[in-house]
């Protein structure tokens, strides 16, 4: 079966459901569009469809939780993206919504966006309160790590930290809305029993670390036009990395080891887990 | 009845909710503690205790929604201060979230702490799901508006705007979250009935119009060690006020005035509300 074609599916599906969450008038309208629209790998909406489609789960059901984790990616970027963060000036091969819009601007789209995220869900009728429930207090608590991994991060610039220092940062940082993405994808699928639940859990853990890991070796080892932003930007700004602690080679395996591990969790699923374990052998070799 | 008592009452036990929510470990809550617990009036969380109170609700079930508020409110203030928006570097007499702890930091500050709302009102157990969706509802709806209001806000910087432009951005600007403050406490009131809501509704839209109005006239009345925050600071960024575009003594006239309406729209509900009535006096005779 042909996987990438359902993949490209997903990620089309998230942009028309976000393209339909984005049209009401008002202020923040067009640079919300500008930079929620205008690209990313819609990974995080990926892998909320494809645990769902794992567990035969209605996608009606998984719209909204799709848009929203990456209605909160999205607005993480752009506050990543600010001169008092990250300062990068290019993303998605188009100039950070702040170049576009001012500072002033961006900020606001980034705290519009996320309170958007709660209210595309909190809004779904399709799902039973109970249900939203449960997704907005994994949503939430995902949304609130990520920022303390963000603060992490800037605080242990041009610092020598330990290799666990790292990882707990990366896995608020990236991995509490990777694993949030899985989680959602559970959440919906009644089929997903307690044994499921705790293997996609493991299975996220590794996949979230793997993912930043291999995000570091891509921002050494891609040119900015395939990775769409800048390349080096960690070296640049003395960010303590996977490829400066262990380097390069190690940083590799390191990833690789996680993947396949990951990979491996997936057999115990009560169900059938092609199609997860094609996402995750997609992941292993992207190059942005 | 002496209701000054009680508001510091309510006050008081916001802010000791508050701090119970504030006590985790990690990266932000040193600069969420600063920033949450140094001060302010509550005015939102006393609003809600207040509304409950007329309907004789069990405070334990308004507290999450008053945090919650409140938390909104403390992000939009860290997020408004940054030297990108308005540039204030005073809050509640000392230094702003930015300038004690760096933009970034203080960016992320209001990230989290916008997370942390409606995570504090999601797991609050002592509600069935049904009301917590509908108070979500209601929260995520205001704290979008609030970035649009702040948005248009600072668009429309140095420019002829007319008094409809204006009332507009305040509405949303201020009013929604006054607005869901009382909405909440409405929403949380098994005895507060269709009737109530239209007119705790329309009693709020007054009375968030009349609190910007009074806070414009503050601005250029209050010195700064009464205000908490600098005096004129509406003026010095060339921002379009009330009393800019009205004068002082019309801009007084229409507040007090919308605060007369509010007050009158009270004595229609089926309860009694001499305690919402006295707030409205409370609040008419600030001087911050």
């Amino acid at each position: 079966m042909n996987f990438k074609s359902s993949f490209k599916g997903y990620a089309e599906r998230v942009n028309k459901k976000l393209d339909g969450y984005l049209t009401a008038q008002g202020s923040l309208i067009e640079s919300m569009r500008y930079s929620v629209l205008s690209g990313g790998k819609r990974f995080r909406p990926v892998l909320t469809y494809a645990v769902a489609n794992a567990f035969s789960t209605d996608f009606n059901r998984v719209d909204s939780s799709a848009c929203a984790v990456e209605l909160i990616h999205a607005y993480s970027l752009i506050h990543d993206d600010l001169p008092a963060m990250d300062d990068d000036d290019i993303r998605h091969n188009q100039p950070a919504c702040h170049k576009k819009f001012g500072e002033a601007q961006a900020i606001l789209t980034g705290d519009g966006l996320q309170a958007l995220a709660f209210e595309v869900l909190v809004n779904d009728h399709n799902l039973d309160p109970e249900t939203r429930i449960k997704l907005l207090q994994e949503l939430t608590r995902a949304s609130f790590e990520m920022a303390e991994g963000q603060s992490i991060d800037l605080s242990v610039v041009s610092q020598a930290i330990d290799i666990e220092t790292l990882k707990n940062m990366h896995r608020k940082k990236t991995g509490a809305l990777l694993s949030c993405s899985i989680q959602l994808g559970a959440l919906l699928s009644s089929k997903c029993g307690v044994d499921d639940v705790k293997i996609l859990n493991e299975f996220s853990k590794d996949i979230g670390l793997a993912y930043q890991i291999q995000d570091d070796v891509l921002d050494v080892l891609t040119p900015q036009n395939v990775l769409g932003k800048k390349q080096n930007s960690d070296i640049d700004k003395n960010k303590p990395t996977y490829p400066l602690l262990l380097g390069l080679v190690e940083s590799q395996k390191s990833f690789q080891e996680l993947y396949n591990r990951a990979q491996e969790k997936l057999r115990d699923l009560s169900v059938n887990a092609d199609e997860l374990q094609a996402l995750v052998a997609q992941l292993h070799t992207r190059e942005f």
